[in-house]
């Protein structure tokens, strides 16, 4: 039961219920004199709030964020910077029905497995709303790779059964957020928005693909062994929530595939020695090669859906259940600044883990 | 550079090289008064070595495990329990001509770019032949696992495109073993067997899926934020040498799916409240709920090919390269104990993290 | 840098400076299902908050407590309980002339070298402040204790050169709070007194020892090697701000005496077996052997004295420093409570470490 | 019962019992490319050695250490560093009549109230002979720090009561060596060897203190909350058998001194700034200001004596225990290189956690 804490050096510990009196967190081992943008992370914060389309909840969460340390003069100083979001919007009264009831695909009766008791509001510490505290150390992790030139993009590659077509190499990063969905090819887009409004209609929901992009990261991050960077990225994709699975580089496809296909040969080029081709992911034994990297994440549909489901209660009975208020037919627009907040802490964790034995 | 610990309670720390003395490693965590099946830890590593068929590597890696500490009289004594594997057929010179070159998809590149040094006798500490100091740290994890009832079983369910169709629930576990290549539907097996052996003559590799299923898992493992039970499952796979790709449940196929076809209701049966289906893989929440638990891992083709290849070494000079030796032409059956045993690590761990906060 | 996490399962991290917005903490890993006494919680850090007599500064620090998170309806719900307590009485102008001088025996010179920047207000994050997050962690590990019969006591047995003669069975440990500097022996604690009085006057500081038993802690705690019950008590104690020392059981002092002198036999009593004398002070091999623990801690006098000192400033501008405000002449009495604290945080740790293997 | 780590980046896991096959370890997380000085490492072992002396016991423990991987060439890979000592001179015969006598002060007890179960012969794991596998850690630790001009050096200050009279300056660390106790006042030294002759004959024991100094450590180092630098340093010292107290600076001395007399002022030399006295021991606010660093650890004596003593075995009879052999009258001279290598490893480890922020 002390698992809040994600990270070696760069770390983030987060704590808060959906209908608390806050979420918050504390990053530790941010190096110190990095300039905040505040109102960067506030964006970061809006990408993921709800209620941003049609295609969200309607909840207005305010996520109005408070820092209360580690931040002097606009600037990191080392120490632990903790902040917090008030819960505002958190109409507890709503979920009274729901506390004894086990819905399907949530974490009511997992919690009471583990714990024998559980904040049953909003889904508590289940909820997503915890994914904004990551949002926030995710932000401040993609200010310190900024400063070393490094970038992380994602967008959202699958909807339903609708996939883009395109090759990474074709998309334009700015078309990602002039799509409402997030997903760079806008024909595609259209496509799913029409399913997803369809689906809406049925009171039903649907899961997607987001892909990531981290460019120009440095040769040599990543441990040999059991922290290999993409065990560690898949690590920190896999615990966000309703995720199904992660792939690097050519991922499962790659199963099929032979060896004569997939290597990929190293050539002398202006900029030093590189590989020719890119299919292994950026990442070759775990370690950053200096190519791009790139991965795709699974999620699930939303289980909260709207039409009546059967289930039961703490007592074994059977109950109908129908769950109030509208809720997202598909979170994927929504969860691609979390998989970005989720990726950026791992590269900042790596790059600071080889920096401690890199000028010695 | 510290990364050879895995696990927080349940730890596994290893060491060692292809060609170095010896490889080893040091459980650390596990329970006093565990009996050790010594025959039983020996088959796991027969299981995992090269030259059992004619699908794998001929080279003769005895795996002669020597226990140093942590077991007296044949129990273990909560001590830390130290193991060597001593490395017998190293012919280090073969690979003197590899000294420089940066094989394709292989660590040699990155190894040196984070270290500024490597040894690159046989892959050094990038060589498979670490695993088998895992294999050995999972053997324990099992036998303990047994005591409490839980079965961890893995098996090959791809090899290049073929793919077994049997669902789960239909495949005999016996059949396992029986196959060469540890896949339950001799059928499928067969196919696999003749592509490999096509393979093999064209000197050329393939990829593979391993599925794997934890029986009889208590509820309420797992910790509900980033320690997440499939999370820590997905990290220990991502750690296995050439997996790309991790999925529990129905994992990128329930992108394409619906909330109404994906829930599992919850139903009264006699032995307790369970779901009515398992689409969620035995885990809800980050936590599993008493269901078996499943999920699936992709293996890229074997880099080692023996077909010529273009590269260049060091000096960024293009050689051309022909791998000597007879290779695998598919880890993937080999990789079966691998699965078991990090799989085992990663519920022993949570067992042991969950019981500490029971009968209190 | 990322260091401001205590505990291997029950956990407290904190932040916060002196002069921000506010301190808080998140416990993690707390057992599910504690009732929490707030009103206990509120005199713990009552009893180290400034302000109590005339022998502590007169700041009014409010330490409002709010908690976030991880309790509901009066219980700890096992998920993070996260904390703050808002900096009210914070004159930061008060300051501005302590910028750039490095004043003696105090952290400024060293944050600014480890750094490169600090927040220097009320001396940032190594204001003894932070030790009211600590005092709150060990406010609900005392609550976890109790509920298994364990007991924490700290008092000062020393305050400058004035050191209680009692032998510890003979002191009532009602006593410690009806002495203004918690000091059992009424005797003692009135010299102790009017020595303060006479250094305050002198614009001068003291030093003292806080010695503190551990009542009841089952046999069986603390890991043999790196983490010995008694290390992590020592490291614990240690990284109180001004304390200089730490022993147990005979401490220094058994450094002059004979084995024959010092062993302790074992022998058969109506509670099972026990030890005839107690000189080891609870632990054996660095495991609790269910005697009572008892250690001392050494605290040097306050680095804030209000006489002139003269020192350096960053440019190396020699200057005269008149600290303003009153201090406290000898922040003992007040530290009590945190050697409490995090005595029990400690044990309340290793209680769980031991139990995940308990009962299995 | 996963203890058997120590640090973060510079991490040493060790294993292994008196009378099992071996004890051993591994270091990992050591920069690549550290040239290793095998005759050093060797020697530092022999100061750790039994049988040095007439005041040491005649166990010939041979130490033969063997390195099994992280090595090539001569140097460091970056990888982790396995080694083992196996265990020659042991007569586990002699240890059968003490398998159910629990010895007065010894971990025989303990052991049992935590594992159940262990490994009686000659001390398991609780032998001190688990600190030979520290000298080697922390031999590999001093080279490093060798690197960065960074030198740790322990001596005996005190055995019994006769107490070395000399400041630390006048000290010549050569005399060290010099003395067979590792008392560099050799004086004070030739008057403790006959203090320990008459101890020899009467079969008793004595304990001692060792102090140490770290010279030209950077300032800079230690976290400034739970990971001060002397909060490591005294959990390292801490965790050495027999030891039951640690202070730095002025230690238990400052809680009787005034602040006025205790401050270090800070001065402007050619150096830079420094302090102009060095009363804090090196540290302040938990990081290192560039002073050398200077603490002294209390030994107990030991508690293996051979004069008659009563206890009970595990039945609760009443026996009369005689430890057969010869022990040493007292520990504290072979335990200097302890002292140095524990306080090496920490010193290493927290250079590579500060170097992680630099120069970024």
């Amino acid at each position: 039961m002390a698992d809040n804490t994600f990270g070696k050096l760069f770390k983030l510990t987060t704590f808060g219920e959906s209908h608390g009196a806050a979420i918050g967190g504390v990053v530790d081992g941010c190096p110190p004199g990095l300039e905040i943008d505040f109102d960067f992370i506030q964006n970061e914060l809006n990408r993921r709030k709800p209620g941003q389309s049609e295609f969200t909840t309607p909840r207005q969460e305010m996520d109005e964020l408070e820092f209360l340390s580690g931040i002097f003069e606009g600037k990191t100083t080392g120490t632990p910077i903790g902040f917090i979001i008030r819960n505002k919007d958190a109409k507890s009264d709503d979920y009274d029905n729901l506390k004894d009831v086990y819905r399907p695909s949530h974490a009511d009766f997992t919690y009471e497995k583990k714990y024998g008791i559980r904040d049953h509001r909003g889904g508590g510490r289940a909820s997503a709303r915890e994914t904004a505290v990551r949002v926030v150390g995710g932000a401040i992790a993609k200010m310190f790779l900024l400063k070393q030139d490094v970038g992380v993009i994602a967008f959202v590659s699958q909807i339903g059964s609708i996939r883009i077509e395109n090759e990474l190499e074709e998309l334009s990063i700015k078309s990602v957020e002039e799509s409402l969905l997030r997903c760079p090819d806008l024909q595609s887009s259209a496509k799913m928005e029409a399913y997803l409004e369809e689906l809406s209609k049925k009171k039903d929901s649907t899961g997607g693909i987001i892909s990531c992009m981290i460019e120009n990261s440095p040769a040599g991050l990543g441990e040999p062994v059991f922290d290999k960077l993409h065990a560690d990225l898949g690590k920190a994709m896999l615990s966000i929530n309703a995720v199904k699975g992660f792939e690097y580089g050519f991922g499962f496809e790659s199963a099929a595939m032979k060896g004569s296909e997939l290597n990929d040969s190293f050539i002398k080029t202006e900029d030093g020695i590189r590989t020719e081709t890119n299919f292994s992911g950026g990442i070759q034994g775990g370690i950053s090669n200096g190519e791009s990297i790139y991965f795709n994440v699974a999620f699930k549909p939303v289980a909260s859906i709207s039409s009546k489901q059967t289930t039961v209660n703490k007592s074994g009975e059977e109950v109908d259940l129908e769950i109030e208020g509208r809720h997202d037919p598909c979170v994927v627009p929504r969860a691609v600044p979390i998989v970005e907040a989720m990726a950026a802490m791992v590269i900042a964790d790596h790059l600071l883990r080889q920096n401690a034995y890199t000028k010695l």
